[in-house]
């Protein structure tokens, strides 16, 4: 990891990135393996002094995946005293041959801040870095071990997509602009992983107030043609 | 500032709380007076080396407002490059006799971990610590200018309460165990700052899902007697 040295970044903090993708059926992962030490990571890294958080991790994932405008939102500071397991970068320097006296800084206790993105996997390439054997999409419930707390990580993510889902799929371009209402629900069921009702869905969708409605989608016989909504 | 030597805290980080009151019909805000420099903020502070940043945030409310056991809850980091203006620092530590050489790093940049609470002001009654000239409760929409960002601090964690509202009012003790949907609509008129309509709200706060019914609460004549709700 040449050129990182100390000087350069903020101390003790760090990004790591929790990248959904989703093709309106499957939910996925973007890890990265490194070098040598078979170590699955989700993407992440330092912030140097003169960056703010939020360029240093948008720039981190373009680095790292070669993703370029990835909308990336912070989600959570994970700041426990012994989250990050020294020898894991010990073992990456290492593998890397940096294990030197100036990148002993990375050994340290380092608080993260968590941010995630959800995008559609079948419309990009991820490109894995100088530092990583690999990248690639893992089914949520099959990801492999990940480094240092980096399966609590993607937990709390989850758990925080499930609960902004309406907000966030506004906007994220998985859903056609006008869809409907038995489309939204996949999403949905894809999302949270579970089967829901089709009537307390609608119930609950139209009672939020967020969905605009517009003319029946004709396909098939009229008289059971749906309505299409878009989102307000 | 004695005792908060470098070497004891993870530079470049602290954390600052906003503090909710709430009584069921005014919504406040705690904010500390710096002694000698006119100078108003939110509770704040450093994180030890040894520390999690949740238990310094818990730790720090403690020490500078005199309350204990608050519920407090991360919303947002703040990483902007030049959020902290060192001026605001160096004056504090002038006016506190401290600005030393060994103090010099508190002129630093800081990232900030936002916490927030929600707790009622009528059951409790804060204490400036030693660096203070006053503590108090300012209703939001007269709150005086604070210092760095920590007006834009606030808004934020405005939004997120917000945002929250149902979610938050669960466990917080702003409402009797048993309530009547007219208390509950007052309780989210308050704090959003916009009055309601009662047939719309009582249809969304049932269609979420969240609440329980139980007898109805009778006083005076009883063919209007309201139900009375809690939270599942």
């Amino acid at each position: 990891m040449k050129g990182l040295e100390n000087k350069n970044f903020i101390p003790n903090l760090s990004f790591d990135c929790v990248i959904f993708g989703f093709n309106g059926k499957l939910l996925k992962i973007l890890v990265l393996e490194y070098h040598n030490t078979g170590f699955f990571a989700l993407p992440g890294g330092f912030i140097e002094v003169d960056q703010s958080i939020d360029e240093a991790a948008k720039k981190g994932v373009k680095d790292r995946t070669g993703l370029d405008n990835v909308f990336l939102e912070q989600f959570h500071v994970f700041g426990e005293v012994n989250r990050a397991d020294p020898e894991h970068m010990r073992k990456i320097l290492i593998a890397n041959n940096d294990f030197t006296e100036e990148n002993k800084w990375m050994l340290d206790r380092f608080n993260t801040v968590g941010y995630y993105a959800l995008i559609n996997y079948e419309e990009v390439s991820p490109a894995p870095d100088q530092f990583s054997d690999s990248i690639g999409w893992y089914a949520i419930d099959e990801l492999p071990d990940l480094m240092m707390d980096h399966n609590q990580i993607v937990e709390k993510a989850l758990i925080v997509l499930r609960n902004n889902l309406s907000e966030k799929l506004i906007g994220m371009n998985l859903l056609p602009p006008k869809f409907t209402m038995k489309q939204l629900q996949s999403v949905f069921e894809a999302i949270l992983d579970q089967k829901l009702r089709r009537t307390t869905f609608q119930r609950k969708m139209l009672s939020l107030d967020i969905l605009e409605r517009h003319e029946k989608l004709f396909q098939g016989k009229a008289h059971k043609a749906p309505y299409l909504y878009s989102f307000k």
